[in-house]
């Protein structure tokens, strides 16, 4: 089956590009639930109850859709155990370490700066009142 | 004014709290637009009309909202030239080039993942299917 990459004018894949897969990619491991799952799971594996209860403010059904997503652009491997109750295991592959690396480091950014951010919106609000 | 910064139990900024601060400062630099914006102004200072042209798909509205989110948030340095007809250049502030410098490498790590992910998606789809 062919690859299905848009490809930009040079022949190569371009988020800049409106139609180009690439950028579906770049919207997955940048979603609003998605880059926190990628950097928890960065840490360790998790139970879905326990994500649940580490990503703050997410529901049981956005954290359901985003998994699943990261599952299946194969950044995250579900593990379900046969056990009673049911217990499913989700971690990083391969691939998907490489992007939690990514936006780990993005979020301890974001951390960082929050302090700066704030200076930042109040002279601009400040500017304008 | 005293900066207003909610910690998170050990008294440090969180991502992963749903209202510390610094949770709004990650969705700004990974907005849809705000990731292809920062990448573009990495390279050089646009015009709003160039980058425009440069994100495609964008609007007019989502580029001016996005920018302004930018400018508000201390990233983007909006400069108005008072000439006939008016122009208006957009740039990275020192801030927004470490936040930029980061989207921009997971913009390039999407482009090179874009063919490990529709293999993977092609795998899950036929393993279910």
């Amino acid at each position: 089956m062919p690859v299905s990459v848009k490809p930009d004018v040079d022949g190569k894949p371009d988020v800049h590009a409106a139609l180009c897969p690439s950028r579906g990619v770049l919207e997955h491991v940048t979603s609003r639930w998605g880059v926190l799952i990628l950097a928890a799971l960065l840490e360790r594996p998790y139970r879905f109850s326990e994500l649940r209860r580490a990503i703050g403010g997410v529901s049981e059904k956005m954290l359901a859709q985003t998994l699943q997503t990261l599952e299946r652009d194969g950044f995250v491997h579900r593990d379900a155990h046969p056990v009673i109750p049911p217990r499913v295991d989700y971690s990083l592959t391969a691939l998907g370490r490489e992007a939690a690396e990514q936006v780990w480091a993005l979020a301890r950014w974001s951390e960082r700066s929050v302090e700066a951010v704030e200076r930042a919106r109040r002279a601009y609000d400040e500017a304008r009142s």
